[in-house]
């Protein structure tokens, strides 16, 4: 287990772990599974099922209304746990489908319950994760209830931007992006068209350009006043454990 | 300490807490202030500052965007940890205001992993505590995103029930709600006179009644239909850690 681990990575923003905190993770990664894009890993409703860290592809989680709309809660990139919050709560309260082809590692609660046992400042970390999490949750809930479709659409591809940047997977520059303008509607609220458009905005304006599978930051600066981007939420400043 | 502290109420309901874990809880409760209503006692933007856990009153947390417009993102009732997220987040991505005057008992970070390193399953059950907040942000995502205003104040109003009956302050009969339709609005990204009527319908369908400070549930079962009210995001089932 090297830095090349996105959840090493990811935690090591947090905690800097300690040789014997690495095994502990290690012990973590042991049982790999793969999931075919576009079939649920985990269903609405479902109980008693494992945890998963994504270890390459995307997902994303989502919940289904009774009318059969769909709103999509937030998107996994590597290092990012897969039904963290299920495994805790018995009932998953959303579903997870694999935008890509995933790799993942399963993780049942007793091992990490083990995990916290042996190692209290992993349990911090984890704790931290979620809390950055719900963070982000937090800024969908403004993102939908207060900002208008252009802004949406900026602060979500900043923060995506920021996310993968934390695993080495993008930059300032912009990174690859593996988003259809279909899963874009179904999380920002916006419908497929709407969202044509706004891109349509933003690229014109000189600030940002998605096309062909990688999102192209024209003018970052610019792109976050206009987004009222305060990356501050995502707390990338450094460890906070010694 | 007794079964009449509501955090030991609502951790009960996770994990089955023995006399040392008990004591551990104790511990973390030395430290009580009080905050008066109105006067925020986090800020947006603040650092380092102290999480608390809620003794009594009520709070609410929220985000001011630039142009001035609030979104509440959530509200904390007894039991509830206040600004767990920003202590491990390093900067608070939210305020927090008391809506009534509020006693707290203030928890260090310091304090918390000590706790942490004493007891791995009370670390499990505060997770599982952060799991539920970020399931309850979720299901408002959907409110905003997908639901009608009138499926929406439904879906609030039962949600609330739920959670105070868990600490013992309301059941399927209704509850005392201490929130102004103000509060309300702000909420459910509704004005103040949206709100209104949206009771009004409420009211008159023979569901909910709210007046005077009070939630009836005039019929509880059509109510929780209508809004498409599926507790299990709530996870009050009983402790999954004996």
């Amino acid at each position: 287990m090297t830095e090349t681990n996105p959840l090493v990575r990811k935690l090591g923003a947090f905690v800097a772990l300690s040789d014997a905190e690495l095994a502990v993770l290690a012990s973590l990664h042991k049982r790999r599974r793969t999931f075919v894009a576009g079939r649920d890993l985990v269903h609405q409703g479902q109980s008693d099922q494992a945890a998963y860290i994504l270890a390459s592809g995307w997902a994303c989680s989502y919940k289904l209304l009774e009318d059969g709309q769909r709103q999509i809660v937030d998107f996994q990139i590597p290092g990012d746990f897969l039904g963290l919050r299920s495994v805790l709560l018995h009932v998953s309260d959303h579903s997870i489908e694999p935008v890509t082809d995933i790799e993942v590692t399963e993780i049942l609660v007793a091992d990490l319950l083990d995990a916290f046992a042996q190692t209290p400042r992993l349990a911090t970390a984890i704790l931290w994760a979620a809390s950055r999490d719900e963070a982000m949750v937090v800024e969908h809930l403004v993102d939908i209830g207060r900002r208008n479709a252009t802004e949406r659409m900026a602060h979500f591809l900043l923060e995506l931007g920021a996310r993968l940047a934390l695993v080495g997977m993008g930059s300032k520059a912009g990174y690859a992006c593996l988003l259809s303008q279909y899963l874009l509607a179904d999380a920002l609220g916006l419908s497929a068209v709407h969202v044509n458009r706004v891109l349509r905005q933003l690229r014109e304006g000189g600030m940002v350009t998605f096309r062909d599978g990688f999102v192209a930051f024209d003018n970052y600066h610019q792109l976050a006043d206009f987004a009222q981007f305060d990356p501050s939420y995502m707390d990338q400043r450094g460890p906070l454990l010694r």
